[in-house]
């Protein structure tokens, strides 16, 4: 008998199928037993109807405990009012194995509770939907930089040192080389691959062992960073704008099945396309005082701040031209004011804060010295990077993209732990 | 003007562009320059006739340097004799940045300093061809499994413990909770996920901290899990028979350019169909003794074993059945002999060993308890994932690809430190 996916149990109506799967829920009416069966794909429910199947599998059907393991043969009939758009008539019911008292109920669970049953508990529908979702923005954000000619470039996430202090650095020890640290960034390797290839993406994932403990931090979470050659901010930012646009489109597209289930507000990401606003620093510290928050003028934007800014907007806002003390040593000044880093951030919309950083880069060899001066950095760890300014310099630029914060927008979620299949924060390594 | 990637010059036959890149090659004869321009997608021959140009871009041609970054305009020309097809008849030629000395020659440099170079090096001819095919059998890796339904499960990096010693693990200290240890494979996590999800495939980066030098192996290196529930062992070997000629097949059709820039003999990748051959474990050891070579029936091959049994077939082979005591607790047992485990491993031809390392898992509850105090493994770490036999257990098998020596393999390459952008060993961290 053939199995067959639920998921495409609609290209199987009036035929005879055999699915397995896992008691989902259950109810009785008599002469009649409904079992919902959830194999990963999909939740159909199944009809039994007393006469139709041996009556000790009538039985057993009473008597099946959820997430029980089932192999269930039957017809798929047709019904427009189900999730799927079918039934199952059962003809033979079958165990494979009977599952203990199942710890997760329909009842409130606390936090620890889910998250140390997190094998468990990515089963949910809720879960489960999740996680199909962040595949297809995975999945998304591939299929845009290789349709656009971009290749992929692993960075390592080995990196050799901790030029600005270990303090948010996981740190191991590496056989006679002492000692080898977490990647935060593959930017700067990046570069030397936009400069080697053309355009470029990393991704993979990233560390921060930083002692957060919001709503938006991990531990570990995984960054998609492009880098292209021959691109300045305009570029950098058209890029970015069209990426997103993209990106939720077709998760939109692929996925509006699972948004429905996380009853999200699909108006709001239909909304997602080009142009998005773009307003400088300056203009953004406007907006924050208009509306009588207190900001001094030089500093970055907190998480309030990005919610004020972003709130103004029914997509993603990208601001630029921040002061240049608040950025990084490798992000070239604005010519037309030296106090100004060629960078941008882009916020997302409904309080979501910052799910894009990037910025052109210096390509100058000896106004990047004097950064790294500057900045107080050691030169020889940096030698290696200097030289893709020695051989060829070339305007170029990149951002990053955070995937939990942009799953938990598109989701809408409370909070970025749900975003990824084993959450790791700085209260949680296990299981 | 319209700027145009060399890969994309064949479309443009006739029109005049910019392309912008860097000196790959020049020479001169007279009135005429040559000069050889890569942009990262490709190289191209650029003319520059004495009249055609303004007489002081006419002499910078004469003494730009390799790696020299230029814009460039011309007319493109056909012409079937050139590399991608065309040639350009320059009408501009502007260098943008004068490059230092390139320290990488044509002539033969040492491991090491080619190795301290790596941001240099990959825009060699060969490097630049091997990230690409790196590029696409990823994408290929991927594609495989989105197509059948497979979803995306990335597994932590960070784990929780050392269950068999400290020696090959990379440890860091984790907040207020101990150490934690990077991941040497998802598989655990993925059996997790597969169950709630069907079928999922992890991918990421995995470390072995491990002190061996061969050219085989990489501290910091990328696998591909899948995992499958209600799969058994044959299952496992169809899927993994189907992905590899996927995987190869792919990446023939994409990117033979760049296998002949490697001279790939292409006949030696043409003949991986299936179906592949399928030994037992014994009938692998019979054919070790049948040509002389000693092995003690019960140990784990070596890799001169393995290239001895690959030797007798012109595509994978697949081993299957091994003496369970060289295998992982996780495994189960054949039913026909209580001896053997439901594990397989297949080994690519020409000597590159094995690629692929899967099997059918213990599914039951108690047998599992077992094999983990057999193992003389601590169980407390193990309650999460004997969970899975708690609650809906069912048959599930899986198996691991490491990316890097399947690039290697493709590739035909010596070492595998030539696979990854930045290569990490037992003696490089840099850079």
């Amino acid at each position: 008998m053939k199995h067959v996916y639920i998921e495409h149990l609609q290209d199987h109506i009036g035929e005879t199928v055999t699915i397995k799967g896992w008691v989902f829920h259950r109810r009785s009416s008599g002469k009649l037993k409904f079992i919902e069966v959830r194999d990963g794909t999909g939740i159909v429910q199944c009809v039994i109807f007393k006469g139709n199947v041996p009556e000790e599998q009538f039985q057993s059907a009473d008597n099946v405990s959820l997430e029980s393991s089932v192999i269930i043969e039957g017809s798929v009939r047709e019904d427009k009012r189900a999730p799927g758009g079918c039934e199952i008539d059962v003809q033979t019911f079958h165990v494979h194995h009977h599952a203990e008292d199942y710890p997760i109920t329909p009842k409130e669970h606390g936090e620890d509770f889910l998250l140390d049953r997190r094998h468990l508990w990515i089963r949910s529908k809720r879960q489960n939907a999740i996680l199909r979702v962040r595949h297809t923005i995975v999945k998304a954000i591939r299929d845009f930089f290789d349709e656009r000619g971009f290749v992929l470039f692993d960075a390592p996430i080995l990196t050799p040192n901790a030029v600005e202090g270990t303090s948010t650095l996981f740190e191991t020890s590496y056989f006679d080389l002492g000692s080898a640290y977490l990647t935060q960034s593959g930017q700067l390797y990046g570069e030397a691959g936009a400069l080697a290839l053309g355009k470029i993406y990393v991704f993979g994932p990233t560390f921060r062992a930083e002692k957060s403990k919001t709503r938006r931090h991990l531990t570990e979470f995984w960054m998609v960073e492009p880098e292209m050659a021959w691109y300045d901010l305009n570029d950098d930012m058209d890029l970015a704008e069209e990426f997103i646009e993209y990106v939720v489109q077709t998760t939109l597209d692929k996925r509006s099945g699972e948004l429905e289930v996380l009853e999200r507000d699909l108006s709001k990401l239909e909304c997602i396309q080009r142009p998005f606003p773009r307003i400088s620093y300056d203009e953004a510290v406007a907006i924050l005082h208009k509306h009588g928050k207190e900001f001094d003028y030089g500093n970055d934007f907190g998480a309030p701040d990005e919610t004020l800014i972003s709130g103004q907007f029914d997509r993603p806002v990208i601001v630029h031209r921040y002061p240049a003390e608040v950025k990084a040593f490798y992000m070239k000044r604005d010519p037309e004011d030296e106090t100004k880093a060629l960078a941008m951030d882009m916020l997302a919309p409904e309080g979501y804060g910052e799910i894009i950083g990037g910025s052109q880069r210096e390509d100058d060899y000896d106004t990047l010295v004097r950064r790294i001066r500057e900045h107080n950095l050691p030169q020889d760890v940096f030698e290696w990077y200097l030289d893709l300014r020695r051989y060829g310099s070339v305007p170029h630029s990149g951002f990053g993209l955070g995937l939990e914060r942009t799953v938990a927008w598109i989701c809408k979620l409370d909070h970025i732990r749900e975003t990824i299949p084993f959450p790791r924060t700085i209260k949680r390594k296990n299981p």
